[in-house]
């Protein structure tokens, strides 16, 4: 496995090695990012992981100085999941000078997540079309943990003409329910234990679906006052079309509920799909 | 020569025969145009030129509508040219649903040209990465006389980190100096007539600097003051760094001076670097 950070010599070392198959992270990695790098390896002949806390993604007081970076675990980790090259830029390789082209993703960029983080998504869409148009892949896997990421990735693919095929990997969970995510490192022993409640909450409103249920809002907002009594502070939790991820509508083919929620300083996301 | 419409045709069509050079146009082709497929095929195994009149560049109001096409006359100029590949998709090729990702580019597109036609280079910028994205073009040729539009796609493919090397064309100019353009079909005889005072304006500003003139603007409002004289509707005269299009200042290693006015109905652009 051979570890790059220059963007010239990644190119250099790729030619003649397609189909590549690319897995971005920004590290810290877990069974859930092992897991994409395991599919990759089903479409491509050559896997590329990028390891880059991606500074446009965060907002003002968010925890991009404190985000875990944990490179030489992590290429234990990539060594053994089968990688072929981890690809670790600088902020300087990757921004020689300040950033200023920006994707500008549609309107559903600007909610849930993005009506919280304002921006995010443009500094994810603009980093990962920075990544591919570097790595050049057949094709991409991003995990469906975040949702809404793969679907506006998704969309900047189909809409720029990417000619890279988008795969979307299975959320990777704790026994108790747990979505693994990095910033679960930043949780207490406490709020560990607490943290499974956003699934079950997920989970709940889809038995109630199943059982016949068909007030959306009053789903959602039982969910809200069940995490608030349990001390989280809710960002979102919304039931949308899982294909457009606008607000879910009777009839819908296929449905995701989604929740964002903060207990104490971490904020953590999950979803469900059915 | 093929021509081609489908993009899933093109890419087929493209396999194997990288390097490929590429020259993105809006069509009624003249010199300038085909200088530009001239250069291409210095730089490329195969010169792919696409024609397709990009609603997303245009304004409200603006001449999408009566924008010329000559598709038939275009080919055989090509042909004679030495392109080897002509694309021409259909808007719903293109956007077979609504575009909502659109490339964000910096402030400097919101001058110039961008100040009198809002969003043009947003749209600019995304069809040319969607048609780089289809095309994967070794190198992109594009004509200074566009000197506004050079720059941003300069900047695009730096900061999207494109594996694409950008070649700038000269202008051509009719004899009487008139730099050539589709839009000048649209000049009547006294119009047309009159035309070529643009290019002189640029050119007597870059005697009087030559002279040792330094007051920028007093200059700028000389040419545009002349313009008016003659019956013209001036946007802009602008001395500006060549290099980042930014306002000139004293010691600038480059510049470069553009201008824009209407002549009735019909806006002219130009330039002049020096």
């Amino acid at each position: 496995m051979e570890i790059i950070s220059a963007i010239a010599v990644l190119r250099e070392t790729l030619q003649g090695r397609q189909p590549v198959a690319f897995v971005p992270t920004m590290g810290n990695l877990h069974e859930g990012h092992l897991a994409l790098v395991e599919q990759a390896r089903q479409h491509g002949r050559c896997v590329v992981v990028s390891i880059f806390v991606n500074p446009l993604q965060f907002g003002a007081g968010e925890d991009l100085e404190k985000y875990p970076r944990t490179l030489e675990a992590d290429c234990r980790k990539l060594q053994a999941a089968g990688a072929d090259i981890v690809f670790t830029p600088s902020a300087h390789e990757l921004f020689p000078t300040p950033q200023q082209f920006q994707v500008e993703p549609p309107s559903i960029a600007s909610e849930l997540c993005g009506a919280v983080r304002p921006g995010h998504f443009h500094g994810v869409a603009t980093i990962v079309l920075k990544l591919f148009n570097i790595v050049q892949p057949a094709c991409g896997v991003f995990g469906k943990k975040d949702y809404q990421q793969l679907h506006i990735i998704r969309g900047m693919v189909r809409e720029f003409d990417l000619p890279i095929q988008i795969f979307a990997g299975e959320t990777i969970r704790a026994e108790d329910g747990l979505a693994l995510s990095s910033r679960n490192g930043y949780l207490s022993q406490e709020e560990r234990a607490e943290a499974p409640r956003l699934y079950r909450a997920l989970l709940q409103i889809r038995e109630a679906l199943a059982s016949g249920q068909i007030d959306f809002a009053a789903l959602e907002t039982a969910a809200r006052n069940d995490l608030a009594r349990h001390g989280w502070q809710v960002d979102y939790i919304s039931l949308r079309n899982a294909n457009t991820l606008q607000a879910a509508q009777p009839g819908d083919a296929a449905r995701v509920v989604l929740g964002a929620a903060r207990l104490g300083t971490t904020r953590l996301i999950d979803n469900l799909e059915f």
